[in-house]
């Protein structure tokens, strides 16, 4: 069973971080939270997702699991704007979610859950750990794109940098310490990523927006954020291209 | 002959009106006023469109017909922005149109004009009619793209109701009386419609404009709105598509 | 060797004004000023172009040629806002230009110079002088636009007119002399052009430029301006289309 009453913002925000590896994906539902971890089809990168109950204006509900066509869920959310309450109950009976924006009501069929199993989170130890401004990671890939299809990512005790080579040219963007929220970094690491997911992954983040980076040698980035006013938290992982020398 | 002078938006509120059924049309042009009627080529919706003499800041004509390409009258009217005044002038003798708008000055062949006779409108008896804020209706209709190509219009002596439904899902937009700006309706009645064309009509409405619409079941929509500060008036008539059950 | 700190608007001047006929281009780099001639690959247009060392922040070259990408050099200054500095730094040891914005650093290959030979500036003399903003050219440009691929420029001693005729319609601006910022034409002069060059060549001109045309009796258009503060001077060159009648 649940019963809830979400502001527009949030829920958009919910639905983007996860859109933005699958299409379809299995909520669950508890009586104090919602979670969720998903795969995308290359198995390349996860995303764990927790919001509290606290992030909804109204919740109550009983331990369940919600199927979720995404693609629905922004078509309704384009019919409202930021602010507007959105109301999401449950209705057992027919296997629908039933979404109320205004005076508009879209019953949305549930999406079949079986097989849909929860991936494993898989425990990583990343020696360096980078805090900074997601604008900056924008600024890094956009100067990336026209370059390359990777990315690398390198972390020393003086700063951060975003490397992209081609084959007749190179980009770079240099975070020394001081434009960082904050840096743990004792040995230089570097780990090469395939942009497109990573420029997706940065772009599903709302603008201004903390994250913390770890990184490690040849090893899965984890981007970690906070939204909802700090009731929601996101871990993303994304597995290494390794490098062919 | 023609000559005339019109604030930009006006012609643009014209042109946009009658174009979302038609490419060419044919202007009635008399002494005292414009008048245009026309169906669409599948027949399956038509305009009837009256704008008085008073719409126009210069206006005077003796009774003829132009057929006007309406794809380069929107030329025309992008080059200029609302407020500016716009010259129309009949040039018998080159069957064309000169349209003057700054320092451009455009000449433009008539369309041929034969065979584009007027279309009787039918005489209908629609028991219900709301009227309602255009921008309802817009919303209702955006809601509705993403379920069916069909909208069914449903009124009662409660209240006016948008619905769709597909093959999974189902939206509706209820609007309870007092959401409306009137309504006129004793037993409930309810018709179904090609939502593209439904949705072109309402799209050449201006925002804000109060919409009447006159309905029954199984029976075609009528829509009536003014434009032109109430100088001009406007009625689509859409036939509908008949359910199987 | 070329080390120079440029804002970003001026060096986007400059690139604007070369791509639109070129993707690659030789600058001539000198002591106290930068200059490149090029001409389309289709030889119906040339542009020749002076930037003063003065137009930059900081400046220090020797004589020497960068073939330059100018589509990579937008993709730089994508990266930039208006007001930003852009460093340049000729890398001659790797045959590159290192671009700095920021804290990007893009390490661009030069383009291989042989056989971009300066193509050489014909000695027109062109009877007919009219300087005009170049916001009436657009205008002009835009209402051909749908009539024709081609626009004839007429000068008289009464004002300037730019005419397009199609198979059905036709269109004219017509911006007498009061309208103009200076005209100096004794007899009636006119060439025709091609429209989408023309188009071209006044769209890499900044909103608002005074631009003096230059034109005689089906001979070459010429268009020049001022750009970075009267700091750079550029002349472009458009064959004429010949009418036959």
């Amino acid at each position: 069973m649940l019963h809830a009453k979400v502001r527009s913002e949030t829920l958009k925000g919910i639905v983007d971080v996860v859109s933005t590896l699958v299409d379809e994906a299995k909520f669950n539902v508890a009586a104090d939270r919602l979670t969720l971890k998903a795969v995308d089809p290359a198995h390349v990168a996860m995303v764990n997702l927790t919001v509290q109950k606290s992030a909804f204006e109204e919740y109550s509900a009983d331990e369940t699991e919600l199927g979720i066509d995404l693609d629905k869920m922004k078509e309704v959310l384009r019919l409202s704007k930021a602010g507007d309450p959105i109301y999401l109950e449950q209705d057992e009976e027919h296997n629908r979610l039933v979404i109320s924006v205004g005076n508009i009501t879209r019953r949305m069929n549930l999406v079949d859950t079986t097989g849909m199993s929860d991936p494993k989170v898989p425990n990583l130890s990343l020696p360096a750990k980078i805090a900074v401004n997601s604008d900056e990671l924008q600024k890094g890939i956009k100067a990336a794109e026209s370059v390359s299809d990777h990315i690398a990512l390198t972390a020393s005790s003086d700063g951060f940098e975003m490397f992209s080579e081609g084959e007749t040219d190179s980009v770079s963007l240099k975070l020394p310490k001081d434009l960082l929220v904050s840096l743990e970094c004792k040995e230089k690491v570097r780990s090469l990523f395939p942009l497109d997911y990573f420029s997706n992954m940065v772009k599903a983040i709302p603008p201004g927006t903390v994250v913390t980076l770890s990184i490690g040698n040849d090893f899965p980035v984890k981007l970690e954020f906070t939204m909802a006013d700090g009731k929601g938290t996101v871990d993303y992982l994304l597995a290494p291209r390794i490098e062919s020398d």
